[in-house]
């Protein structure tokens, strides 16, 4: 057996994304905090962001236009103006976060790009995607970028097929089993949950149970060790 | 001399973009009459789009968070509810609107697929551009699809790396001289200009001046005989 290609998913593996969006969250709760609970302004939120992702996709852009809408809901259409360019204020504000590597995402992606192809795969909005990773400054170490829509088992065959020898020689590595380890285990490859400290209710789903392909590592700095064993 | 690729831009190529965007700037400048006359409208939305440009990229949600921001500077940070409810609406309306092939788009994709590897190349948000493409009918013909978020000679230069046999051996076709042709032509590729009837400000250029590998078509229907009369 041989492995060629490693692929990496970004938001929470790589660097920080869900906390960012919970402290966006937390702000938006309290911007509203004289219209509504904190639970229904959660509920809202969850609701209106579920309604639109079909329409919005994935990524801080829909995201600023799901707490607008949230806003309208929960003040009877009609918020202060005020409460809007907060709003908006907030959503520009994640656009321009920082990127900061997350403790060993360095180090194993130096590793790993010794010896295997690196592919970065991430959902969200493709210019902030390109924009976080080069200012992580990690970019030079990926073969190849893909930023997806979807990440289902088609999308990831796609993927290895283009840019690697294929999903059975490949691992893909992230910390949501939704999206970035079933999937790719259902297209052939091998697949490294490496959680995060917060999973976006969305995301949620079970490991699988034995599965010979499947791996949970405590951290990415475990990754470059697990990928050299498939390979003997 | 050989041609195996033909890229394609698809807002204003392959379908109406820009009067959508038009006709939604009009809804905009209706709704805000009370507050500010047509052209003062027209003005600050298209300062605040500049603004944004860098942190919103092109597309769809980005344009309906531009329209919020030109409203509240409007009505000095204190719109209307209403006000913000059509323009969450327009921006919807935006993205459900039905997506029909230009004239001629369908028998010239066609034509140019028998013998020609197609690659459409687009700005704009992701999961809308896929959406748009599936609902275009069109998808099949492509045998890639390249969403980008900026389109200079380093875009053309990788895409037909990657898709094709490299950007001598590839044609670019599409509306606008600064985005599809000129850096294109800069890579290396042979351009074709297909005006569209209206352009958008941003992506006004001047045309070259005897250029060798740059033709300007009247319709997308000259393309395919354009295409086969340079492998010859």
């Amino acid at each position: 057996m041989r492995i060629t290609t490693v692929g990496l998913d970004a938001d929470d593996t790589l660097w920080h994304n869900e906390t960012l969006f919970r402290f966006t969250q937390d702000r938006l709760r309290a911007m509203l905090a004289d219209y509504a609970s904190h639970d229904v302004t959660t509920a809202k939120l969850a609701e209106v962001e579920k309604r639109n992702l079909r329409l919005y996709g994935y990524g801080v852009k829909g995201f600023t236009l799901s707490m607008i809408e949230t806003a309208m809901e929960l003040t009877d259409g009609d918020p202060p103006g005020r409460l809007i360019a907060d709003i908006l204020a907030a959503g520009r504000e994640m656009l321009t976060e920082p990127v900061e590597p997350l403790p060993g995402v360095e180090d194993a992606l130096a590793d790993l790009s010794n010896g295997y192809r690196l592919i970065l795969i991430t959902k969200g909005d493709l210019l902030h995607q390109e924009q976080k990773l080069a200012a992580s400054g990690l970019g030079d170490l990926f073969a190849a970028v893909e930023i997806v829509s979807e990440k289902d088992a088609g999308t990831y065959a796609r993927v290895f097929d283009r840019y690697g020898s294929g999903p059975a020689e490949a691992v893909m590595a992230g910390n949501s089993l939704r999206s970035d380890v079933l999937p790719a285990i259902e297209a052939g490859c091998w697949g490294a949950h490496i959680p995060y400290e917060i999973t976006w209710a969305h995301e949620m789903a079970d490991p699988p149970t034995d599965h010979p392909r499947f791996v949970e590592l405590a951290s990415i700095s475990e990754l470059p060790n697990w990928v050299r064993s498939l390979t003997s």
